[in-house]
């Protein structure tokens, strides 16, 4: 089973490497890191470098496709390589999928159409170009058009964990879950705009700008 | 503030990338990968290729040091550049952390000789060997002794929330954390071998063998 990740410039990692980490214990996995071209691509901040391994034309059939977000997706929106390659694969995916605002290029690739879907909170509004209804759950599935779309960043672990149940079942997902211990015990209950105070949405604005 | 997170070939990708994409939402932070030389190292199974930016010469004061674990931890315990460089900076770094079986290369750099200390669920009795006490936390902090521990893989997640609390203040963490939209929501109380049926770690084992 192969399971092609799909990179661009300015992605961001945990978006990409989350379900990676679960999918990848799986032995009947073999996990493929795409893009346009082979070569490294730098992440959202330019701090770390991934490696794109195949480019899309070497990935022509994937079991399943888990499509990234970060700041560098507003410059696939308007067409391309990684848009025509979602396209031409998607309808012969067991699932396509999405982490944060990967779901924004499902959606300019038209497979969002009359759909809902989630994505990082940040840009739920936009979600609408596309013709889907964006809404604040974790992971949003229609199993009966394929299309799984996972929340903000963090997000994809909780999908990637279904995924697995989905594709081989719930013992599965659950040693993928043992083996990444995925207990999660954050030190604050501060996961989503709705959680935090005013205070905390000035400083994330304060962030976004000095590193956007 | 500059920190470093140690690289090696056969890392396991989440226990450096959580940390990473925590921490990097910080303004005032730069995150640099480090390692033996500068490149690309492969992760444990070899889907992916992570890029070295710096080499350790070229790191020698950092404020912070994120040390993951993975399959390759075993090779760097006997000693070499990884914990040399460790010894080398921890005298001046504000903290020096772990994730999984990153603990066991701080173990053998001499750095727990005494304290408690977690890593992932497999390596408890590892841990012994250099004179650390296992127990079984997400986190333990020894704040005097500028030492920070993180159990399995997606438990760095957790600790570089409380480290940006530590090195910045608390709205910050929480800041990074809505950033990332971090709300677990696992779709199964999985997380740690005391929580799952006899068949699920049968499952892990086969999957272990398999991937190892």
């Amino acid at each position: 089973m192969q399971i092609a990740i799909a990179l661009f410039p300015r992605v961001t990692a945990l978006d990409a490497i989350g379900p990676y980490e679960v999918l990848q214990r799986v032995p009947e996995v073999d996990v493929v890191f795409t893009g346009e071209r082979r070569g490294e691509v730098r992440t959202d901040n330019g701090f770390l470098g991934l490696t794109v391994d195949a480019a899309f034309a070497e990935v022509p059939a994937p079991d399943v496709v888990v499509v990234p977000g970060g700041i560098g997706t507003r410059d696939l929106l308007a067409g391309g390589p990684h848009l025509d390659w979602l396209r031409a694969v998607h309808p012969g995916t067991r699932y396509t999928t999405s982490v944060c605002s990967g779901s924004l290029a499902l959606g300019a690739a038209g497979l969002l159409d009359g759909l809902t879907a989630t994505t990082h909170w940040s840009a739920y509004e936009h979600l609408r170009r596309f013709g889907a209804e964006p809404v604040h759950e974790r992971v949003v599935e229609h199993l009966d058009r394929r299309i799984i779309t996972a929340a903000g960043v963090s997000s994809g672990i909780d999908m990637a964990i279904r995924l697995v149940a989905l594709l081989v079942d719930d013992v599965a997902a659950k040693a993928a879950q043992v083996f990444i211990e995925y207990d999660p015990q954050p030190p604050f209950d501060a996961g989503h705009p709705s959680k935090v105070d005013a205070d905390v949405m000035q400083r994330v604005e304060e962030y976004a700008k000095a590193r956007s």
